[in-house]
């Protein structure tokens, strides 16, 4: 494994072996696995979990971490190819990556979307001048539209939790004052198909996934033999519903346009997921979230407190995924 | 030692001991006593020596840590149960203490006094609810009315002084710009209760210590056969001081109002420690501050670098007694 | 070693020795050189480069290090004797450097020049004080006037690219939107003057390295065999140059005004390194630069991106030295 960038550079069965390398590795801890290996992470954009997570694990495995936070600490960086550099950035990422990279032995990069163009962020474009930066392994903390780091914990969640291969997996929309990225709801999309779901998409008008995600979706989920489809009616999603994995993003009718956003998010604040939504849902269903999540504004207190809710146990997996990946690409 | 939030909740011979095995780490150094621990950090509040110690204690034993900042590369976090998150704060501690003490082996939290209501702070409402969240040994790193761990550093700084037990134990109010918490004055009134000493406290008109915390540390001090009392009469307090320990408060008359507060200490500046304080001291009067320290507005440079302080040695202190308090968690 | 603050403390045989080391140390690693020794780094001013070189460098000599940035996480500290600390900030050096220092092996310190006074700025009076104030090895991460972990780093450079000893070296001024300090450049031309090259400060009107530094760098060129002048006339500087090393730097002749800097380098913009510049230089010309820099205001894209450009091979020259005076002043 030479980086760590989305679930579908990999075969199902790739995944199956980390995620059993992750159990592995967890059952009997190697505390000198990466001895003397250093990870270096930059999070152009705040983080919690997957800060400690990363030091934590690293620290786990024998082995240590640098933090570099531009504009903190460290002056802002610029990312834009051949920019006249007369403004608020000091360094480039064509130094500054590279940099940071000749010092560690895996590099673990944040970069949020821009938000600002569809395609752009969809295409990764940000994402790929970085990976085209680095030549040491490479790790996805989170990009404009994937966090596989997520989509594993979140797989592993799904089998610590013995939810079967075709569950119905109910990726719902949920209310959030505003616009946030498409990452985790495109890598939880597509994790869940390549697993063999049968994976729903609820989400209201002006809130589709994008169809190039949707049709990755669907590849996977072809070759996994479950299913991708998405609907604005509530009632029919949850129906039945095995997992509802509940998920803030901004309107992608008019992406990148905050005042229409917001528009169009002025009447859904209904979509806070509460006890009712389970209702018709199956008897063991399971609740899932990311985090971070604003209780009574997306999620109520008496889902994320209740018996269904499953979020800390995905966010403990963070770690334990996260070490089979850097044992994989540092090992 | 499950873990470590009060003083008050040891037996004067559990401090004893704790204060014996951070005496023999530093004489006999354990460089791999908790090879493989981990320690979680989570500062809501600024740091200096805290982060420091605890970060080179660990590293000292062997172990590793990492450090949350929430508002400072990481978003802000909710403490109100029950909220509607609609506001700055993007994640809930029902949420980020749980998820962050299962990636550690301990967590440290800071969490200052809110500063608005008196009964609330003191009864340690927030650290009580983290404390509730916290399935891993938790350790204060001050909180809204207490600072155990420079309370021990303290005490073993009079042990190496070999300050008499039954010594005079000034605790003097001195001048800050503005309110200060509660938490020094509070956990170092009750240590030199615990030790057995005779504490005065000594403070001006609007300032005196809360009958709560007095008669925390009068049942303390009847325990140990010390004493305590409170004056403003500063002559009568300093005659006879064998420690003055000097630390800046808010007003306790008027608890959270700024204004009043910042009236009461307008004409206060003339509490600053000078060397006429210490003209009826007994002659080896020893000078303590837990830093940080405003010099020539709460204790002069005179004062401060004369051989009288001790305070960099109380500093010092906090790291090897909190290398005792990890030790007893960790082992 | 008792610390590493210039590289004029040294003799040109200690440098070469402490060259030598950091070679070795590259060929050979030493993981477990530095085990249980901790490196305390505080930043006075923002860091990308020596931050995460020097963690990782401790980390690959199997120590560790804990980080403090006043003003961020922590209070900000004051810095001037005999303040009378009723502003912003709420701790002194004189208290915080010996308390940080009391819990490491090891100290660094970066601190900007104030840039009002040359000549106190020269004089590095606040490293200074801090060096009075530590009784632990101290390390200059970047002073008011010197760099000497950056000057080492490209010492190393020079070496490893097998540059001649009398080669001629070109440290020229380039274009910044804003003043920046004159530690690099006074650090760099004493560096290459120390190693007997022949060096030309090249930089417009107004712009002069102080005669201060001029001379420092005379005395060091005339025992090594080399030669310092400095000249306006960049045709005449570039012809024949073996290394171009580009750096910014503020106005000399009105220190410290900042409207003068600004009117003085208005019609300095053509002072960005360009193809043009290398006409007439030797045909295996090397670029060099520090870093951070701005692409297309100090330096265009063509020549970073170029084939003579080292700048990636310094920065990374920064750990391997760091490594080496870490080794020195800790084994």
């Amino acid at each position: 494994m030479k980086k760590f960038l989305d679930l579908a550079d990999f075969e199902p069965a790739e995944i199956r072996d980390l995620l059993q390398l992750a159990q592995r590795l967890q059952d009997h801890p190697e505390p000198a696995a990466l001895a003397g290996k250093i990870l270096g992470l930059v999070f152009f954009n705040p983080s919690l979990r997957t800060l400690a997570s990363f030091q934590a694990g690293m620290a786990r495995l024998g082995g240590s971490s640098f933090v570099i936070t531009p504009g903190q600490g460290t002056w802002q960086l610029e990312t834009r190819l051949n920019a006249i550099m007369n403004g608020s950035c000091a360094e480039h990422i064509r130094e500054g990556i590279p940099v940071l990279a000749s010092y560690c032995d895996a590099l673990g990069v944040r970069a949020f979307a821009e938000g600002k163009n569809l395609q752009s962020d969809l295409s990764e474009s940000l994402f790929k001048i970085i990976d085209g930066l680095c030549d040491k392994p490479l790790i996805n903390l989170e990009s404009a539209a994937n966090h596989p780091c997520q989509a594993l914990a979140d797989w592993k969640t799904l089998d610590d939790l013995k939810v079967p291969q075709r569950a119905k997996f109910v990726l719902s929309w949920v209310y959030h004052p505003r616009a946030l990225p498409l990452a985790v709801p495109a890598a939880t999309l597509h994790m869940a198909a390549m697993r063999g779901m049968d994976v729903v998409v609820l989400r209201p008008e002006g809130f589709a996934l994008p169809g190039e995600l949707m049709a990755k979706a669907k590849t996977a989920a072809s070759a996994a033999g479950g299913s991708v489809t998405q609907t604005g009616d509530r009632a029919a999603a949850l129906a039945g519903a095995q997992i509802v994995y509940a998920k803030e993003w901004g309107t992608t009718s008019y992406y990148g346009d905050a005042d229409a956003d917001m528009k169009l998010r002025a009447d859904l604040s209904d979509w806070c997921v509460r006890e009712p939504w389970f209702k018709h849902a199956a008897a063991d269903v399971k609740f899932m979230h990311c985090l971070p999540v604003r209780r009574n504004v997306a999620v109520a207190d008496e889902i994320l407190d209740g018996p269904r809710s499953v979020v800390k146990h995905e966010a403990f997996n963070r770690m334990v995924v996260q070490m089979a990946v850097l044992h994989r690409l540092l090992r």
